[in-house]
């Protein structure tokens, strides 16, 4: 039986989704957790990776067992027994033997959120990045329209991670700006097709430097793929892996 | 030279505001910084105690020196580079020497945050309460009018703690329910002339009992002042100081 997981979790802690030696990891901690549920060796499949330090509010992941009597609906209750407080299963539903959560995927929705203040605020500070200066919200919109669309993202990419092609679509762009007390955060929701290797810490680096008075190099830096027009990757502490799409909605109605 | 400093600070790591044995707190670490900036020891004082794990958006603290150059506008900033990323001064002012930041206080607001969801959400937990059923707003918002005005509150605090009176005026509470993806979040702001031990979290959890069914023992609780009366007090991670109101905007037009 197939088994769908709609999983969020607190990244803080964890160094990325994918397990890797000598390294705390969320792929790791499921599957432990899993583990133990079912008795034996349950790998799982998330619908991609997350980097060290970025959250998840709604990443999709799966995994097969073979016998389990547990019904789908209450499998998120079970991991909640089993895993830590950082990682849980909000949802859980069965699918189809032929579902893909990494393949499938039609479209994920990623948040960047920074904040401006004077100070440092430690009760912003675990799922926010701080910015060091106000930008302007419509010139980081202007800047925001470049993007959309079918791109050549080559220059927004990291080194160390290949893709057979850097083309990528984005669908939309949304840039708010709300005064909290003694501070203004700004949140961007990008909705696209796929993402590269840190593209969208690297794209809202450069929403964020435009709009603090930065020339554009979103033009220069599809024509050139040169990653040095664009300004310095975000942290990761700002960024949630907020839902990913497959056209039909999973895991009922509450869902974003 | 007396200075006043808004302090925000996130409680998960601190064993409350008061300096104690053996203890991280919030006082100590403030303090272990003013010491470092002034080089001499520099004891403060708050506006009122926090317990373990309570949060601070706008704790108001006071320190005098005697010939300090430093501009009290910078001093922010100073403590910014010496304290941890847990606690952190958002803005400094000079004051008179007869301002008392505790006998001057006028009101303070502390904010309670709750979710109902089928599961924990990691994304969460760290500022709110985890509620196992779904509270009615309605119910809640009538037996919150019970609250309002003055009244011996007595039965409203733990014990551990003695005040002269347990008589406290309560200006407002104003209680919100949002709905985010698979959780719905609840928000009780209490604005009061001041608040017994404990006194924030056990009106919560009866408010919250009373949204999920309880019969209303506020009433009771008035008259007999038997703690017994009343739900159970709710944990720590989900309160906020939010403001203390000295009448005057203390910190500048950025204020709540």
């Amino acid at each position: 039986m197939r088994y769908l997981l709609l999983v969020s979790y607190d990244g803080t802690e964890f160094s990325g989704w994918q397990r890797q030696p000598n390294a705390r990891t969320v792929q790791e901690t499921v599957e432990e957790a899993a583990d133990k549920i079912f008795g034996r060796k349950t790998p799982v499949t998330a619908s991609g990776r997350t980097d060290a330090g970025v959250h998840a509010l709604g990443q999709v992941i799966q995994l097969d067992t073979e016998g389990s009597t547990i019904p789908a609906e209450r499998l998120a209750a079970c991991f909640g027994q089993v895993l830590p407080l950082d990682v849980k299963v909000l949802k859980s539903v069965s699918a189809p033997a032929d579902f893909d959560c990494t393949r499938s995927a039609k479209k994920k929705t990623y948040r960047y959120r920074a904040y401006y203040a004077e100070t440092e605020h430690p009760l912003l500070r675990r799922y926010a990045a701080r910015l060091e200066r106000l930008p302007d919200l419509e010139k980081m919109k202007a800047a925001a329209k470049l993007l959309l669309g079918e791109h050549d993202f080559a220059a927004f990419r990291s080194a160390g991670f290949t893709s057979k092609t850097s083309v990528r679509e984005i669908y939309g762009i949304e840039i708010t700006r709300t005064n909290v007390p003694f501070a203004t955060v700004f949140e961007i929701a990008v909705t696209g097709n796929g993402f590269l290797y840190n593209m969208v810490r690297i794209l809202c680096g450069e929403l964020f430097a435009v709009g603090c008075g930065k020339e554009e190099g979103i033009t220069r830096a599809f024509e050139s793929g040169d990653r040095a027009c664009l300004a310095k990757t975000m942290p990761p502490q700002g960024l949630i892996l907020e839902k990913v799409d497959y056209g039909v909605p999973l895991f009922g109605t509450e869902e974003l």
